[in-house]
């Protein structure tokens, strides 16, 4: 027990993929030349293929949260109707931007945990025949709960609503068929499923999202949607990109798409299936059991434990970092994150660590249970006959 | 000549720092953690020390442009008045930004390799007594000329107006005393003086420039700079930051400290001042003679000859990436950087490789008489007889 080693185990950032790490070591690149332009273009068509998508995507400098402003301030005028759908912490941060830009948001809130029903978002846009967009989040990192996009989706096409989903965790842990069916804008990070550090997002934007573009007023200038699209197809940015991100992303890029983008996903499927079976084995219960999604399990703390205590326990037990929960929900649950490069050899180890600090902390539970849920997950998935 | 190392050479991104680089390997840590919060704090002080400042300094996810706007959005209101100094295309930029963002501008400009004087910006003032803001760059990037912000900035603290100055390429070339001199808000960049690449940009804001803040009504919100200090203050950033950047960061900052930052600026202007010597040794013209920064020596291409041959053959020849002009400049000048993670054998280098570059391309010039003047500005500073 002298050696711990540090393992990163949070829904963002998340483990990093090795040979991207250390492609960051030929940084000394400068941005105007013909080797970075042949590393900026394989990266945008690298995330076109990963996402799956034909339409303009544009890589920013900035963390996610960047990139979801950019989707207003480029996409909406002052004023317009937006529906924003709000079920945790990410969804607020729709409702704060959508605020600092003084559109006109009707929230659709749910409590942490829940999701907003599809049913919900066509009713309110029946109601608003004037809304211009409806914001949302693919995956709510902040419970673990995931939103039926391709539900929303099929009802914000009938409008002239923009559907803008930031897909930051949902990348990579659940399909989002951009234009089968119909995601104006889809928003990731380079933190999350796409294996690299922090300090990168996506945008991609459809040809409906791109005639908001010409009647947007709102003030940009760093965040220039359509200054950005016309220098990426040109392999550049209009500022100067952050060379080191890219060069890990192109990376991570191959080997995503070397396994393939469902697989990708398959894989955060079967370990978040993998995760709910071991907190079922062990008693535990979900944050979000009516619709949890692939990107992070959200496990409530037995009664009467903190979940502080676990996510302690991990770093000083076994040197692993994994998230609590956030805002209100700090020490109420803990999150065991599946997207990205997570294998089950780290599943294993995090729930045979869990039950372990269940039990130093008063909680007993059977040593091995939960091991062997996420064990037979991976027998029946590989065929092995158990 | 069967081996060419690739070398970085322009004035951003610059050379890179080898332990900050390395030090990206790290970047497996989560930003939420004791461990990341010592780093983020380790920046953010020596960030104020080698600026010299007390003053809030505020790191963000973003390239230099982002912070310029920051600047903009957080400090000022629509309709606000301000003096633009432009000369050149990054002067050119906050005039960009200061209309998107509908400020009342009055432009203050200059030709390309000029100036703007300090008793302009001073009789602007004067004639201009409402306006809020002065916005210059310390060092022009794109002609290599310098502003005398100490003269900027005691005209303009006599004001109620703030002083906002670009030192992206400044800081580390040029002395830039904040407190002393009242620079209310100091931009900059990694990927310059601080030998790291790009992505994280910074700025420090003044009380008086703070006043600005709370009276500010223009949109923001990824670059909140009241919500940002108040996390640097807690070793945190609002968003997740750019994690293995801020590694690279806090190495290239120990380096920094441990030559010392007055060491760092007159490093470059030793460069700087023996680039000009070759230049005049070589029979070449500045491109700004009046006041050149020492950041970057912008050089005219001999006549008849397209500066593009120049960079091109450095980049044949000897695997080196200089620069050549931005905009309209381009094929007229090209740039020798000093700032940074520049040495004298760098510059050697370069210009030997110069004098060959002309031979081959039909001017004659006589070879080692650039090396020569460099040598001897060498000699001089380390006081060996010559």
């Amino acid at each position: 027990m002298h050696i711990k080693k540090q393992r990163l185990l949070t829904p963002g950032p998340t483990p990093l993929y090795p040979p991207a790490l250390h492609a960051m070591m030929a940084s000394d690149m400068h941005h105007r030349t013909e080797d970075f332009r042949k590393v900026y273009s394989s990266c945008v068509a690298g995330l076109k293929e990963v996402l799956g998508t034909s339409y303009d995507t544009i890589p920013l400098v900035a963390s996610g949260s960047g990139a979801m402003e950019a989707s207003i301030s480029n996409l909406f005028s002052k004023g317009d109707k937006a529906i924003v759908c709000v079920a945790g912490k990410f969804g607020e941060r729709w409702e704060g931007i959508a605020k600092a830009y003084a559109l006109n948001s009707v929230v659709l809130r749910e409590e942490y945990g829940g999701t907003v029903a599809a049913s919900r978002v066509a009713e309110a846009l029946a109601a608003n025949p004037d809304a211009k967009g409806v914001f949302i989040q693919a995956s709510e990192t902040s419970t673990g709960a995931m939103h039926d996009i391709e539900a929303v989706a099929r009802a914000v096409a009938a409008t002239d609503a923009i559907l803008v989903v930031d897909g930051i965790t949902g990348i990579g842990t659940q399909p989002l068929k951009i234009e089968e069916w119909g995601i104006d804008v889809l928003i990731g990070g380079s933190q999350k499923a796409f294996m690299i550090p922090p300090g990168l997002a996506f945008v991609t934007v459809s040809p409906k999202a791109w005639k908001r573009a010409e009647t947007s007023d709102l003030p940009k200038y760093y965040f220039n949607l359509k200054k950005e699209a016309k220098s990426a197809a040109a392999g550049e940015s209009s500022w100067t990109p952050a060379t080191s991100l890219m060069l890990a992303l192109n990376e991570a890029l191959n080997f995503i798409k070397s396994i393939g983008p469902d697989k990708l996903i398959e894989n955060a499927q079967l370990l978040a299936k993998a995760a709910r079976a071991a907190a079922a084995e062990l008693g535990l219960e979900l944050f979000s059991p009516g619709s949890p999604g692939s990107a992070v399990t959200a496990i409530k703390a037995p009664a009467g434990m903190d979940s502080g205590v676990i996510v302690k326990g991990f770093k000083q037990r076994f040197g692993a970092i994994i998230a609590n929960g956030q805002g209100t929900m700090k020490g109420q649950i803990f999150r065991v994150a599946h997207l990205g490069y997570f294998d089950f050899a780290d599943l294993f180890a995090v729930i045979a660590g869990l039950e372990l600090i269940l039990v130093a902390n008063g909680h007993p539970v059977k040593l091995g249970a939960g091991v062997t849920a996420v064990q037979r997950v991976y027998a029946e998935a590989a065929g092995i006959g158990v």
